[in-house]
């Protein structure tokens, strides 16, 4: 089976069919002939080898040939970031995450949020397409756009440890890679261009946020995110 | 003055004025009047406050207030990266490494690149408006599309480090972090989709670069080289 055999995302494997647009893809853009050899992923740390079997009207039937790989630690981090106002810039932020295993996203409404609504389905093919396409066998958990304060409050009982990256002076931050470790899960805060407000970093702290640092460099909101990420990958 | 004034950017600081496209994005774009409190930074480490001193057609001239900023270091590596097909995924990259403050840049052509010519002049646009934005004070050095191989010999007797990133199997490959330090000037070779080729990855090591992972997950070109760069970031 060649190794460029085109991905296919599919929730439930053991359903052996593909869904609506996943059925479109393999019928109208690839145009992929019965008996093709592709991957199935369902983005739950499973990926089949299969054969497709026969195509209906946008419904295509596979048949799973063998178990086609193990996936690597899976990012135990969860990132609630201010979507930036630049719907690509956002994007470009799930598909980075998702190549790198991210565990889970919340898209947060701060107070200096430029953007207040967000099209979460957008999102989701996204990262649907990010999974595919980097042969990553984990898609990122992408939860509602969440009002900052609900969000801290959901979290405030967990016992994981809760993080928040923003720019104000703070005696007692420090950089990220001081709090992460490979066992603990942990979520962090990613703010809006304009960064957290006072009361939102107050209100942070009082939930059991930690403040860290990305470094010294003003970073974009994405750039945030992604380095965020990273950092947890090289801790992993 | 605002933190928020905006940044232009003035290669040459000293002559009082600003070039024609920045001074298009004064007058123009925002519109700003004599004596507007502004920020220029020649993206060489300097960066001051200014004042617009007054306008011709297409040229803005400016007066030096103080010095503004002092800039922390800059990353002492240099990417030399296969650019991608999509120029949106090229400019992400110049775009993010500007934010960390990356050294230096060369696009190389290789075996596999899918992308046979480049427009230079859009690249070092998207770097100047990248610096302007993220308050940076370096402007990376951006060299011409050049031959693998024209730049792996060209690199050959300088004393710096010498890295490629490629996903092969190879035994004495090491984790980048491995190499990097704050005082050694590295260079770093990231590959096009279709990775090196084994003549490459043999040529490079010929020429006393040594093999290096950015860990198990399958990345983007563009993703490999930002997250090289926050590698480095992270070391300095």
């Amino acid at each position: 089976m060649p190794k460029s055999a085109p991905t296919f995302f599919c929730e439930d494997i053991a359903s052996g069919w593909l869904g609506e647009s996943e059925s479109a893809h393999a019928q109208r853009v690839l145009r992929l002939p019965e008996g093709a050899a592709v991957f199935v992923a369902d983005g739950k740390g499973r990926k089949v080898a299969a054969v497709l079997a026969h195509s209906e009207k946008k419904r295509v039937a596979f048949r799973t040939v063998r178990e086609a790989a193990v996936f690597s630690h899976r990012l135990p981090l969860h990132i609630a970031i201010a979507p930036p106002k630049s719907s690509d810039r956002f994007a470009f932020f799930l598909e980075k995450v998702t190549e790198m295993g991210l565990h889970s996203i919340t898209p947060i409404l701060c107070s200096r949020s430029e953007r207040r609504a967000l099209r979460l389905e957008k999102a989701e093919k996204t990262l649907i397409s990010a999974l595919k396409q980097s042969g990553n066998g984990w898609l990122p958990q992408l939860h509602p756009y969440t009002p900052f304060e609900v969000f801290v409050a959901q979290h405030t009982t967990s016992a994981q440890r809760k993080l928040i990256a923003h720019c104000a002076e703070d005696p007692e931050k420090k950089k990220l890679n001081h709090w992460l470790s490979k066992e603990e899960f942990t979520v962090i805060l990613v703010g809006p261009e304009g960064d957290f407000t006072k009361e939102e970093r107050l209100c942070a702290k009082e939930n059991g946020y930690h403040a860290v640092s990305l470094g010294n460099a003003r970073l974009r909101t994405e750039t945030a995110g992604i380095l965020a990420c990273h950092t947890a990958y090289l801790s992993a």
